[in-house]
């Protein structure tokens, strides 16, 4: 008896020392001692703030939530050098997932455009609101399913400022031959307005506004403008229009995730989601703390909103270029269009009676 | 050689078997099959909407994020009959948990009244940013120390509105012997400004109004107050000040969290935090469909503001009473209303230029 209980003994001891347990899955597949070593890239360089804080949340909820079982690891721009092939490279399961900007991908399928963000669109709660109970997720999906990906809010940077100006703008005259950095649908938009659009990499902006190679751009708001130091030279900071609730995207190859034992799509889904809000009320903070930092250094700096025939002017120009997209698109383009559009309608009845009411009513 | 091998492909198969696997935790001791059974008080009744949806919410997560191991039980007022009662019942561990509003032990413990909202106060948003990264979550715990339990966001409604009223508010003077139901420290503000408040049970609010037994009286927002059928006989719907980004609690009995392994106190907190989230987008959304369905179907309700000598009275006496319960409070009072105060001003500068400005410069 001695000689054949001893190994039922270490056998059992040998269980209790596997990391996380073992278990059969419904499907009667081991996976509860399985680690899931997942790789991620990011369309931005390692330091940037927020938008590299919105992957360590996620890698940090994944880990802790899965016992250790899902692990993943980063990978910012400078390992794959490709800020713009984040959703082929996801595709093609180099990456099994991706932290990017789904509007990175118009030119490729204007069908992802309208996920990150409109110029003269919803804010911040509006478009969660929409993501999760007015239909966006499901048409994001809709949008992506050719992709290969699944893809899932990823972080909001609030509401993005217009930009640096070095000079004021008083009226529609002002933009005529103005020389800013404003990529995107905004930027096509100014345009018609008569701005002449430059593009610059980032790590020259600062010179170039300093030089007066530029006149004016545009980056987030204080939570990176900060770091990028255009409060040292610029004088004007406009209030935004164009990317008022920025939600950044994780994208996930559907094939690894459906790999994946349900109770971890499950860590998976709730990781990004909690990772996605923490990173709306991060952002936030760092805007409210940047600021004030901002504002104590450079007391001069001028904060303006455009005047009311330029607004009138960039509303009228992004109504038209949104319609020429929705008659030059598929059908799905103009159901997520109209979904989009009848949302923030309907949504925006109510912003307007609670917090912006508040927000007036309490400023005396 | 092989009558000893057999018992340890049998071990190993019975190993497998187990529901969750085996492990040994930190503390040496095996918990990964163990199920807790958590029982959860709410202040609220049975068919409370979004309210009794965020404890959905945390059921559901805690136990998709557990593997099962994780089960909580919600007990609405119905069962334990005690609304006011939940802080107690988690304290004496008769609960190991319950969800509530911390205001409403402001008047057994002061330092509670802070963490729900305050009259002038923060939006949800600054809240939330003052709850993850200014301190708030933090003093929150220092003031329930005594109490126990550890206590954490637990679903904000959004903006609340001012309330409902027969009658058109022009003046500071049409305040003046209005009969209205406005409970805690708002009725309190409201009183000095000669409102007559009157408290009545839910299921007799209706009547009153209709009656005319009631003037007015303030309930959440369109996405309870719906329900509630007060759009079918007052007139005048006012936007809200006293109760800016009611933030509920999940309140934790500490010595039964401290029984919890380490990883299934982090499900339990990544739980409440999503569903805390989860409750402000939801209740953002069953706002605006349900304020659509009102003004449908009622087509005459005036939505107003109050004029501006009564928001300069309303704030002349918050600050005031607030000064009250600073300096009858101790040290610790004062820390968490300092705390508050600072936070809000510096978030409200970054809130004026970003969804405010935004929304002022969109409605043309």
């Amino acid at each position: 008896m001695k000689i054949t209980t001893m190994p039922w003994v270490l056998a059992l001891c040998l269980c209790l020392l596997l990391p996380f347990g073992s278990s059969a899955n419904a499907a009667g597949k081991s996976t509860k001692n399985h680690v899931y070593e997942w790789k991620l890239a990011e369309s931005w360089p390692e330091d940037l703030p927020i938008f590299g804080g919105a992957v360590d949340k996620l890698i940090k909820y994944s880990h802790e939530l899965s016992g250790g079982r899902l692990k993943i690891m980063t990978y910012p721009k400078e390992h794959h050098g490709k800020a713009f092939g984040v959703l082929e490279m996801v595709r093609s399961q180099q990456f099994e997932m991706g932290h990017t900007a789904s509007y990175y991908w118009k030119d490729k399928d204007i069908n992802t455009l309208f996920f990150t963000t409109l110029p003269l669109g919803m804010i911040a709660p509006e478009r969660y609101a929409w993501f999760y109970h007015g239909g966006g997720l499901e048409l994001m999906q809709k949008a992506y399913e050719d992709h290969r990906v699944l893809a899932f809010p990823g972080g909001n940077t609030g509401n993005q400022m217009g930009g640096w100006f070095n000079r004021e703008i008083k009226s529609l005259d002002d933009l005529k031959g103005l020389r800013m950095r404003v990529p995107g649908l905004a930027g096509e938009v100014m345009k018609e307005l008569g701005v002449r659009t430059v593009n610059l990499p980032a790590g020259n902006l600062l010179d170039a506004l300093e030089s007066g190679t530029l006149d004016a751009l545009e980056w987030v708001g204080p939570s990176l403008d900060l770091g990028m130091g255009f409060h040292r030279t610029a004088r004007f900071y406009y209030t935004g229009w164009h990317e008022p609730g920025t939600e950044l995207q994780f994208v996930v190859n559907r094939a690894a995730y459906n790999k994946l034992p349900e109770d971890l799509q499950n860590v998976l889904k709730a990781a990004m989601r909690l990772a996605a809000y923490d990173t709306y009320i991060e952002s936030y903070h760092a805007s409210i703390e940047n600021l004030a930092v901002m504002q104590r250094e450079y007391p001069n700096i001028q904060i303006r909103a455009f005047p009311t025939d330029v607004m009138r002017a960039l509303r009228k120009e992004t109504l038209k270029q949104l319609q020429t997209i929705a008659d030059t698109g598929s059908p799905l383009t103009r159901e997520i269009l109209t979904s989009l559009q009848d949302y923030q309608r309907k949504a925006r009845v109510w912003t307007r009676i609670s917090d912006q009411a508040y927000l007036n009513n309490t400023g005396l």
